[in-house]
């Protein structure tokens, strides 16, 4: 059976999980595109069920071997109209799969030796690009304020490019207390300021854990109070500041070279 | 006089700057929005023409001071469906300037110990954000191939935030030359790919050219034949790639990584 009709009542639940509140509530969201849905299947997310347009499964534009992994979930069939209704992006790909949050611990894990914190990261493109950025330098977490955009929103599940399945996302409802616990466990806390004569490769990235900030406004002040380092990102030119999600990946990829270097220069010996 | 009619000769002009091949024709580009506007003004860029939206100006949304900057130049006042007409954003702040193209040479700097080489970045974003953080780390010039998304582009310049009016943009005809002309000047061409075990952590900064690809395809193979070097940004994800401005960001910070470190040993001496 096709659904033709809007009204239809699993089609107004699904459209409305672009809300964030329907999303807390229901315990879910939706990754559009196929290769969002194959990292979905590839990590074993808890899918609820995959939409599929109709006349797009029909023009042949899906790959006869992700039908058959496909077909092992329960499927909706939408016409065209009803899943550019649902979607969220402006080409649609004509798949999107409905799936149950990650069953994200609270815990910390603190032995890794650089912790993340976003605290208010407000543009979608930027967080989902931090996200990516983390799940590539090998981290297994991130902690996430309440002020920062929802990880679950379309945008940003589109931006990480399916590293929202892979990393264990902490949502601190109270990031003083959240610092606190990281010092009392020896977390050394560093943001980034600019009004500092240290930059980010004078720090050792041990037993870290590093907060970053607003696009515009940067760390909060009170956060700002709790750490115990400043580190700035060197500049050079005109240009006043980067782009939120490459500064994060500056100091992301400082973690990298350092780890990398540490061992090319274990090996020597 | 407010132009208050979308078929004025001015109106139509202006919103043909969307177009490539006019901006190119014209030597023109505008650029959107009261930061910019301010940057083009700052850098004593060449300004033909600021469109002002009547209403916008009406209800006090720009600042007196910046009022009075504007009105040294040649004013267009339009209604706002004239202004909504031309422009390029989806909220649209009610300003914009069109400005001769800047007059890029096409010579190289050969003194500075990064050049950087864009072939085929596409994403207009991205290429935005990549000028933004040349600038950022105080390079003055960037070597585009005609494959890339064009520098003029009204979304690459607004993700410049100003770097347009401040980097040397010297557009290749012919890329495969341009190296070769680099090589003879004792320049070693270094590549990004992943088929090398040598890290961006292993190459010494100096004299040396980088070229960053598209962001599916990566650098085009006849190029990668020219290149003295491979060299690969480390990941230890499962995500099988950064975002293409991430990557870029990366590979130009470890350029301020070594500056920064050397100066520092320098001055310990």
């Amino acid at each position: 059976m096709i659904i033709t009709s809007k009204d239809n009542e699993q089609i107004k639940h699904i459209r409305k999980l672009k809300d964030k509140k329907f999303r807390d509530k229901q315990g879910e969201f939706f990754v559009e595109g196929m290769k969002l849905v194959r990292e979905a299947i590839d990590e074993k997310a808890d899918i609820r069920t995959i939409v599929i347009c109709d006349e797009c499964a029909e023009t042949g534009r899906f790959e006869p071997k992700d039908l058959y992994e496909i077909a092992k979930h329960n499927c909706l069939y939408v016409s065209e109209k009803v899943f550019n209704h649902i979607c969220d992006v402006q080409n649609p790909q004509g798949i999107l799969a409905v799936i149950g949050k990650m069953q994200n611990t609270k815990k910390i894990e603190y032995n890794e030796d650089l912790i993340v914190i976003l605290d208010g990261v407000q543009d979608p493109g930027n967080m989902g690009t931090i996200l990516r950025t983390l799940d590539s330098v090998g981290l297994s977490q991130v902690i996430v304020s309440d002020i920062c955009v929802d990880v679950y929103n379309p945008k940003v599940v589109r931006a990480t490019m399916g590293a929202v399945f892979r990393i264990n996302i902490i949502e601190s409802e109270d990031l003083t207390e959240t610092i606190k616990d990281l010092k009392k466990n020896k977390i050394e806390i560093v943001v980034t300021a600019l009004d500092t004569n240290k930059s980010i490769y004078d720090v050792e990235y041990k037993k870290m854990a590093i907060i970053i900030g607003n696009e515009v406004n940067g760390v909060s002040p009170e956060l700002v109070k709790l750490a115990d380092k400043k580190a700035k990102i060197p500049m050079f030119g005109r240009t006043e500041s980067l782009n939120a999600a490459v500064a994060a990946s500056v100091v992301l990829y400082e973690y990298v070279r350092q780890k990398v270097t540490k061992s090319s220069s274990k090996e020597t010996k």
